[in-house]
């Protein structure tokens, strides 16, 4: 299968945001970033493969956690400039601090309160390692 | 209320990518961007407030469509460099296209496919200019 992204518009580090919603309950799970080759990836392997701004590399969502993101759909914005991946989430959780989404912080009128739980302790994902 | 966005992680133009998710379909609608004062515009009028890159200036969404973003919850993700809008969609349209959301174009293995429909002609929505 052609994997060509085509119309999508790369910002000027050639990066588009990506963001990762769970397919059966809609929950939006995390924001992350991809490049050509990771959305190249995505596509080709049916699993979320993002760009990773701080390690500088490809990274296979799951690839340390076992965390995959198992791709249902992939949709692009308006403008071209986003896109939105409807995912499996194996392991319930998306987040390295073990939560299920990473958007666990709400605003409660004067501070950001969290009301997401940790599901599972990080250091038991990683083994003290990061993904 | 104070709406001093606190751990926010700008990036290096002031800016955070915003997702705005329907707070009662789980749909995502939309990505835009915010500055801080955007930021806190949201947080304290409690409708969705973006900086439109494009035109250089805060984007009280709806301003000329009337569809406005009541905003329900505002989330952060762990990183504090994403924002996570849950939004009652006013007109029930949040894209300039006239679709419901702007993630309307999936990837049927070869390219993109439109997968929503146009509910109401935009020129009719902006009456021949833009939001």
């Amino acid at each position: 299968m052609s994997a060509d992204p085509g119309p999508v518009r790369w910002n000027a580090d050639g990066l588009v945001p990506a963001v990762a919603q769970d397919a059966d309950t809609g929950e939006v799970l995390m924001l992350a970033w991809m490049n050509r080759e990771a959305l190249e990836a995505t596509l080709r392997e049916g699993r979320a493969v993002y760009w990773s701004r701080s390690r500088g590399r490809l990274w296979r969502k799951g690839e340390a956690s076992g965390h995959v993101q198992e791709v249902v759909e992939v949709r692009l914005d308006c403008d071209g400039d986003a896109v939105l991946l409807r995912v499996r989430q194996r392991g319930g959780i998306a987040c390295h601090t073990g939560r299920r989404s990473c958007f666990y912080r709400a605003w409660d009128g004067t501070g950001w309160r969290e009301v997401l739980p940790v599901l599972r302790d990080p250091d038991e994902i990683y083994g003290g390692g990061g993904e």
